[in-house]
This record gives C-alpha cells, sequence and structure tokens, in this order.
C-alpha cells in the first residue's frame, strides 16, 4: 500500500527509508534515477505526482506526499509507534530544529540541481565544486555539533537513547559528507552517533548501496 | 514570556512573526541586525542561544527555539487555536509540503550567507548573483503554482479558507522575489493568495518595513 520513489544515492530519499525501516512499514520501491534519461524525474508521470520533480515522493494509497521531512512526520502521525519524534512539545522542536538543520542549511545546496547550475551556469570547476559541497556541510556541522555536545538532552541518538527524525536526516547528510571527503575530525558527537545508528538494522538496511537501483 | 529574535529583513524570522500574529501572541522583539557590527548573528551571547548564528530564535521562558518551522510547529503545540495545520494527516503532510517547498527548497539558496560566498568566494557579479536569486524563486514557485492549481484542497489560502503554515512561508518567499524584481506573471494563484493573506492584519503587521529594527 505504500510505494516510495526513490533514488538510492538521495539522501533525502535516504532519510525516509530510515523511517519507514524504524517503523517497521513494508513498501514498494520505486526507483527514479536522476540521472538516467536526462533524469527520470522530468519525466510526465512523475512530475504528475511531483511536480517539484523532486524525489523522494511517498504513495500511500493513491494519495502521493513530497518533501522528506513532510513524509516523516505523516508517518509519525499515521503509525505513531514506535515514535520519531519525543512527547513534550520542547522535545519536539529540539529534534525538529536539528533536522532542519540539515534539510533547510545543508542539504539544499549540495543538491544534485545545485551542483549542476555550478559547473553549467557558473562554470566553476571540480575543486570548487568540491569545496562549495564542504563548506556548507562543515558550517551546518559545526553548529549541531555544538547542540549535540551543549545540551543533556542529546543521548546514544541526537535525542535522548532513542533513534528518531534528526537522526534519520544526520546520518544520510553524513554519508554525504563522506563521498565528497569532507574532514570530520571536529564532529565526534556526530560520529558517535553515526556509529550507534549503523548498528541499526534500520539504518544500514537504508543505505545507498543496499538499494534495488544501485547496480 | 515570548522573546523573537529577529531581523527585520530575515523571511525566516517573517515567518514566525506572522505565526504569532496569527495565533495573537504577545512577545518581544529582540532585533539581531545581519550586517552591524560584522554581524550580530555572530556575537557571543547571541551563538549561546543559537549556535547556527541564524535568524531567528524563540525563547520561551528561557527555553531557545532554533529554526522557523520548528518554532512554528512547537507554537502550533503549545498554544493550538486558531490552528496553523488542519486536523487530517493527509492535510497536514500537504501544508508541511508546500512549507517545505519554501524552506528547504528556495530560502536556503538565497540566504544572506549564500549570497555573500557567491560574491566573495566564487567572485560572481551583481548581474550572476540577481540571476541565481531568482533562479530559485523561478524554479521553486512553479511547482507550487502547479501544485495549489491542481488540488482541490488549494482555497482562498493554499490550503482552504483558513491562513496556516504554509501561507507562514510563502508570503515573506514573495516579498523576498520582489525585492529582486524576479516575474511573478506565470504564478497567478501564489499572487491571488499573497493578495489574501495581505489584507489580513495578522500577515501585513509581520512585514519588514513595520517592524522596530527596520529605521
Amino acid at each position: 500500500m505504500l510505494a516510495l520513489h526513490s533514488y538510492f544515492r538521495s539522501s533525502a530519499s535516504y532519510r525516509v527509508r530510515i523511517a519507514l525501516n524504524l517503523k517497521g512499514l513494508p513498501y514498494t520501491y520505486v526507483p527514479v534515477h536522476l540521472l538516467k534519461d536526462g533524469g527520470q524525474q522530468h519525466s510526465i508521470d512523475y512530475k504528475r505526482i511531483n511536480p517539484a520533480k523532486l524525489v523522494p515522493t511517498l504513495v500511500d494509497d493513491g494519495h502521493a506526499i513530497g518533501q522528506s521531512l513532510a513524509i516523516m512526520e505523516y508517518l509519525d502521525e499515521t503509525h505513531p509507534e514506535p515514535a520519531l519524534l519525543p512527547l513534550d512539545p520542547l522535545g519536539r522542536a529540539r529534534v525538529r530544529a536539528l533536522a532542519q538543520s540539515v534539510a533547510c542549511e545543508i542539504h539544499p545546496l549540495n543538491n544534485l540541481r545545485v551542483l549542476n547550475y555550478l559547473e553549467n551556469d557558473l562554470k566553476v570547476n571540480e575543486d570548487t565544486k568540491a569545496t562549495w559541497y564542504r563548506h556548507w556541510i562543515t558550517l551546518g556541522f559545526t553548529a549541531i555539533e555544538a547542540t549535540l555536545v551543549n545540551e543533556s538532552a542529546t543521548g546514544k541518538y541526537c535525542h535522548g537513547n532513542t533513534p528518531g527524525l534528526a537522526d534519520c536526516c544526520l546520518i544520510p547528510q553524513i554519508a554525504n559528507s563522506r563521498r565528497f571527503d569532507t574532514p570530520l575530525d571536529a564532529f565526534p558527537t556526530i560520529q558517535r552517533i553515526e556509529q550507534a545508528c549503523l548498528e541499526l538494522d534500520a539504518f544500514s538496511r537504508a543505505a545507498p548501496q543496499f538499494q534495488p537501483d544501485s547496480i
């Protein structure tokens, strides 16, 4: 009944794959290759369910939902257990803000279409593009690391000892940072949380290399 | 009891100002000037409440919350009436996805620090910077317009006939688009919703030019 339109390497898709796994929800994987055929996200069929031509899209019983954060909140509301958000409003705000520190501050700048614009329109070379990529990750991770270190709400995971929405966003972003050789030495707490998450099957199974379209 | 650390021209701050007004919540306005003194968001005091050095920050009874979407969800949970989100999970997902189409796809690319990076690090000229700015707005608005036109859930506002979270994000983004002379002819529904919103005191009072730090 649930279908996830996903690209194996898309970190926004990766977030939702983790969330679905954490909740133990089976789903059909529908690959949308962002490079093949000039980008399958531009097809008329895909545009019909996602006018922004972005992955992921979750289709639940015929209803299409875009935007990974909206999808994860939807899953949390329709399948409350295990919860991706704590119960108290301040805790929920903290987890959402951490998730958005990735989803609104880092990832949008390193999206495929932004990298394409840098290359094709601004004519920057590969080195400058990689520097750009690492710059926004380093800036964002510096803020996230400070929050995680300074606040007692941080536990084994971003918030307490249960994985949640913030972890769903953070782990794919770390995977991206490694793809572009971003130094992570300054972020020991982020790395510790990554380690804890990757020990969970829900996270490790969601990784790009285990998706059907990764071949 | 509520204090909003805000910059008059920040569209993320503008979103929260609308939300606070819609809910009729009084708050103390604490100006954080993003240009004066080399950027007041870099001060030690501000960094303590917002390690990302971004505006806005809401402080509720000593608790600091960053990220405008997290703040608005927090306000909606702690002061449920009038609601910023509909009650049904699909409706909530739709409104959140629309809000995120602004907050995750358009605005992060046109942030002050990104424009500074384009200018100082990539050495692009003013024209190229303006083209970049308008490019991401046009791309994002094209998707939002398509969603609003195609879906019967659209009403006087983005979702039905009550202003909500999506409108809180859309209106400040339109204001930004006008500052950079972005053509909006292709977005009649977005413009119609802007008109409806600006007739409401909650929206018009939140505009940059009416903030104490706009002088």
